[in-house]
């Protein structure tokens, strides 16, 4: 976020830990390279659909949307696109140790419904698009992602997707620890809770990644 | 946290986000294992110290105190004991992309100092442990550690350490993902925002990891 | 193998290359831990069945009927098992860079019959046993098998499976490298070449597995 | 290595092996990217010197020579250069699992002597290398060599090194996983074992990487 306009979690961060960042120079703006890709994390039924457990409806369609437009203007410039969506836990250890409704003892868990998994319609992938199962937080653990990204000589990961405070930033850590210069359309994501959303973005701007405004995306997607 | 006692991030997370925790059954408890290991995040000078740009001694040197009576039960229980420091990155390329003070530009720097990426005297490492040099927020991204708990057969990781809102999480989000039971002893981990702070542990407990009072662990660890 | 019984290597490995390990003390033996895995690699009937490009009959079903008996034994013991397929690239970046058959350019290619890709009906997996598909030489690389073997508290890995050369040594390097002790029963490796296969257990058995006979790995699972 | 030309592995593969790599069109050609990078692994002297238990001085100090020789012509072309040399094991768990002289109970070992884990000074590391510590076999594995390769925006790894059948060939297989071109200048590589050597330089050749003469590499390097 530019230094003199509001920032989303302007009305969290208090003035003291404000200052404590700016002792540290965090924050700053990292910039874009020449190369990007567009990484949308799990935009499935089950995260987006307020209907399913894990859904966050209030942010969650709004992101789908904005994630519509962002997706537009990648295509017409044709950088390469990701999706990722939870795989199919078939065992105990495939579902791993998540602190969430435990959908093998409720059996008639919505969660076991397969639309959840499904990416919603709005963004559906093309053939070209390829589509990450993955069983973590981020999109690279445990996946090819890596390997695809440096196929396509990618030097920038632009994130979106559910949720803000789970596995975003868990991708956008990732990406960034791959060196991998990461920005974060604002609008693109979302997240069950409006805190930790907000602070969620605060913490990636201020060590990982531009969190920006969708339009300056928009802007540097058309200039390539 | 228990159910009807204060959380520290009571303060801050509102009634509304809460509800959307709860209608995913998000929380919960994660327990604990047979074998655990303790792991400490950058518990060096440059993040306790507040006179590096990086410090945040306020909720620092408290968390060092708290690692240290941690550490004190765990050497007493025979638990493998892990610090991690930040590597000396001699090229760009191994600094990579933190969105911090550059310190390559401003050689004077106190960042450059030898003495920000030694661990701090208090809880100094006995020849028995393991430091691990690393480069990234996470713990185990480009390290051994995965390996060297594998190679103690450790199925509970207890993180510690700096901060409570970047290296930590990372460093939990791996854990989890792959599929260590994770434990976060709320004194144990500081941070130089206190909203950060808190919203973190908040969504570290909701998602990965048991964020519980020192006193729990200490328990724990006295029952093995 | 034991030091006074013939080694399927003998008639390859000349003396002098012999007097190179001795000097280094390479070889010995890793024994057995506690906590077996049973990994089965790309058993499918691409690589097993010579009517496709990568298959390799003449070694290939006789380590599928071995591997049989491997699996029979372990499931007796309630021994978690893993088996490997490719996955479905459907981009030329998911394919990566084999240098084998291009399938792509040749439509009629044997290779892109789904049949390539399916486990042999003689080791059929069961709901329990869980499949990975991979894009990789390694059965961990981009891969959740670290986590599940984690998960399961395992501390050896038994690997069968094809080829000899190719994606068994990369899955046996991987195994080593997390700290896993790694046993590769001879008779349940196969490869396309005769030398390659010879080869590539005598270099696996001095650096990083003990290779032994099926009947000795029967042994020890009867011993659990 | 050329169709028509002699291969350094023509006297140990024999006719029937070759037929069945010819059936799956292996081998062939992967080409050059446009952004190489030089990977030396482990050319300490207690892998080049055979007063050392692990050294290979036969094939050893000629494949220093040959390294020194692609060095100096990656130099002049700005060719970002990566050294590896083995991490300083204090405690069982990083020494991990090595079938090799164990050196912890040998105190007398020559491989506790701190110049076996010296980069030979013929090729000594200049200050823009990166000198990357590690405890396994591939260059990859545990280390930040992917994330230093993606700040360069690599695309092609040239492997040096040794040994031929060990490290060589697990590096190989995971820059082939990360999606690298890899380039494997044949007499930068060197081996204990003669036949070792030359049937691990056919199997890269035949999936993963090109083995080519140094001299080949060289005109690439020439034409950057």
């Amino acid at each position: 976020m530019g230094e003199d306009i509001m920032a989303i979690w302007d009305d969290v961060i208090p003035e003291e830990d404000l200052k404590m960042f700016a002792k540290s120079k965090s924050g700053g703006k990292a910039g874009y390279g020449k190369k990007p890709a567009i990484v949308v994390v799990d935009m499935t039924y089950g995260f987006v659909d307020d209907s399913y457990p894990l859904g966050c409806s209030k942010t969650g369609w709004p992101s789908v949307h904005a994630t519509e437009e962002l997706l537009k203007k990648g295509r017409g410039k044709g950088v390469p696109i990701f999706f990722t969506r939870t795989g199919d836990a078939k065992t105990l250890a495939q579902r791993g140790r998540w602190k969430k409704v435990p959908s093998y003892a409720i059996e008639e868990s919505r969660e076991l419904d397969p639309k959840a998994r499904q990416i919603v319609e709005e963004i559906k992938p093309l053939p070209d698009d390829v589509v990450i199962e993955k069983f973590f937080p981020s999109a690279f653990f445990s996946t090819n992602l890596a390997s695809l990204l440096i196929f396509h000589n990618v030097d920038t990961v632009i994130v979106a997707g559910l949720v803000t405070s789970g596995c975003v930033p868990a991708t956008v850590v990732d990406a960034f620890s791959y060196n991998f210069i990461v920005v974060v359309p604002e609008e693109c994501v979302g997240d069950r809770g409006s805190v930790s959303h907000k602070v969620s973005l605060f913490d990636m701007n201020m060590k990982y990644a531009d969190v920006v405004p969708l339009s300056e995306v928009i802007r540097y997607l058309h200039s390539l």
